[in-house]
């Protein structure tokens, strides 16, 4: 076993160092894609040239510090070509406070291992260019840039937005909202609540766990992703100010804009600053992956509550996640979910599926005569308002999901299957 | 020139065949994909797969003839495993249908070519798998499925949901309507209709076009995608009555459904009956790319309209697109659109761009810019309603376009910009 346990620790590490990769290289990569475009415009006959040169409004500035004077000094630019320019200089913005968040987590392993090209499992399939022209420390490494793995980069960014942004809170309040009164309405006597630990799986950058530990319930958030573990810890023991940071989501895609401005706009992170908690409560956020840490014994009927939003259709199979659900409550206890069935495995493998590479996509209805037969009986189910996801601010494409909401209580203990 | 144009023409050939063959392979490709999740099940505890035997409602029988009498004899089953057999018998229907489609046009450009594996440019990067053990006669050919063809062949399916079934009537009315309205505005008056030429490129399956010919006015469309140019020859010339296909648009995804029912829905087409058309009016598809086919000098200000509806981001180029435009319409002709600017051909290459491979993706803004400066002058604008293409009915998530519609009438020539 003890030979196993290393392989395993050792392919985390190899993981570890793929991610803070990831973060290093967003500088050069997303420089080079913006590149293209630049060259795909000095491809162009020069009348077309001439003809996008000044075209749009008048760009928008960087938003600078307060304290900078020198804003005012600065001639705002326009046209096609400048715009490309601009997205550059927001790229290189949201490198530094990437930089700034991989560096408060370097280490966190142990030494960094030398991550030969394609020696991760997680670096497997590489895509993209490394051919960038353009200044950046990524360049140093002459490792190939894995494409999806920067788009993880990119999809951090927006969760920042979702998550702890003014303008995330029509999506916040779509979600997180039904789920916090959910709790408040079952166990709100507020001199109690700190001794209701509430479990969120899967919670991201930690906004909906705040949330309830703000309100002095005692909350873990697990979160598995490395991309989402860097990025909470930074932003949840990190931050000194509300609006601390500068980040620009929307400039990794050219389409579906209706004007510059809007791939531009700046976001201002924390909208509250997550270490303001009442203190009573306790909030922590646990690294692992759901089944593996929540089945342990000493979890069994750890907790009152186990939260999941947009969580569950992250199981290869959402049996086990029951399973460990039930695990977690003692009979009473009550498992409060919202989200679609987006089966993150669904098309994830080809190849012939084992028990530990497998993808189980249920529908709703199927979903839900599965609770009894799990131990859970239903209390309230609604569909939710559909809702944007991490969504583009006033693009021209929206992906709208309808959640469904339910809330069920643990009515018998179910025992766990053997494996395979 | 002459060599040139054979290499051409053999390219073409090359990529026909590669389309009538994602065609042929759609059957063994989506029912190996299905078994793939067969095999998921299989790979669970024995526990979990006796928990989802069960599941769910009653699954749905396929539509069956009305004159077939059988329907009642057979007992609805349920469960995961069942569902997974009823997706694999909708494959089945879809495929015999794909096959009538295919048949309808091989041999449209000569005899098959052999395609040897890769070698056609649109066949480079295969994906998938091909090891299915179900029958099926594209197995007969051992070479390789490419898995993004086949979702072409699977959005070829939902594409006539919108165009062409009762189910399709608010993706049409949201966004065909103001683009009719907008025509008949301009050029109602009855007796003249016929004398005014519209053109539509982009036509996809044909029901805009249509819809304009059926109120009498000429009206032709124009189509790039050998897919769509199959699937839209036979709907229009092959159909002999209203609802005589059933096609099963849904099953190819698992993720985000309510129901089986919403999954295994059928859809039938045509809604109307494509060959009922005013005598007066003039109807006809022309294949091929717009610009080569409509910057011929022949075509020069022989078109009163120009309708593009979800089409001006198909271009590399868009200001091309525009001088085309100019091109085909005499000063006071008018240029009608409806459309987000989803530029397909952002990302399509991360290498070097060249006057025949780039992309350029511009704002709305920048768009609207750009119409004084070749030639038009812009009577309406206004954002339409949210609105699906080839949504999911009932699903979980749903992609919301905000398509922005306007009129611009053409006020000057315009020369297009020599080639680089």
């Amino acid at each position: 076993m003890t030979g196993h346990e290393d392989e395993d620790e050792r392919l985390e590490r190899l993981h570890f160092a793929t991610v803070l990769k990831a973060f290093d290289d967003y500088l050069p990569y997303c420089l080079s894609a913006n590149d293209t475009r630049r060259r795909s415009y000095f491809s162009l006959p020069m009348a077309h040239q001439q003809l996008l040169s000044d075209l749009g409004a008048p760009l928008p500035l960087p938003e600078l510090e307060a304290s900078s004077s020198s804003s005012s000094s600065l001639d705002p630019s326009r046209g096609f070509k400048s715009r490309l320019d601009e997205i550059d200089d927001r790229i290189r913005r949201n490198a530094d406070l990437l930089s700034a968040i991989a560096d408060e987590s370097r280490g966190f392993l142990g030494p960094e291992p030398l991550a030969s090209n394609g020696s991760s499992p997680h670096d497997a399939s590489t895509s993209g260019a490394d051919d960038a022209s353009n200044g950046g420390k990524g360049l140093r490494k002459r490792r190939k840039i894995a494409g999806h793995e920067i788009e993880k980069i990119q999809s951090t960014l927006k969760q920042f937005v979702r998550d702890w942004s003014v303008e995330g809170l029509p999506e916040r309040s779509a979600v997180y909202t039904p789920m916090i009164e959910a709790v408040t309405g079952l166990y709100g006597d507020s001199d109690k609540r700190s001794q209701v630990r509430i479990l969120v799986p899967g919670a991201g950058l930690g906004r909906l766990a705040f949330e309830y530990a703000s309100l002095g319930y005692s909350c873990q958030g697990n979160e598995f992703s490395f991309y989402m573990l860097l990025a909470s810890h930074f932003i949840l023991n990190k931050t000194t100010h509300v609006g601390q940071h500068a980040i620009y989501p929307f400039v990794h895609s050219s389409s579906n804009w209706r004007t510059a401005d809007d791939m531009l706009r700046v976001i201002r992170i924390p909208d509250v600053l997550p270490s303001r908690l009442p203190a009573t409560s306790e909030f922590s956020m646990v690294a692992g992956e759901f089944c593996e840490v929540y089945s342990q014994p000493h979890e069994a009927k750890a907790w009152q509550v186990v939260a999941t939003c947009f969580f569950i259709d992250t199981a290869k199979n959402v049996v086990r996640y029951l399973e460990t659900i039930n695990h977690l409550l003692p009979v009473g206890g009550h498992w409060i979910n919202a989200g679609p069935l987006l089966w993150h495995f669904e098309n994830a493998s080809r190849s012939t599926p084992t028990p530990d590479n497998l993808s189980i996509e249920l529908t709703l209805d199927e979903l839900v005569q599965l609770l009894p037969k799990m131990g859970f009986e239903l209390e309230q189910r609604r569909p939710l308002p559909p809702t944007p996801y991490t969504g583009m601010l006033n693009g021209m494409l929206q992906y709208h999901y309808s959640p469904e909401f339910f809330v069920c209580r643990k009515v018998r203990d179910v025992a766990a299957a053997a494996a395979v």
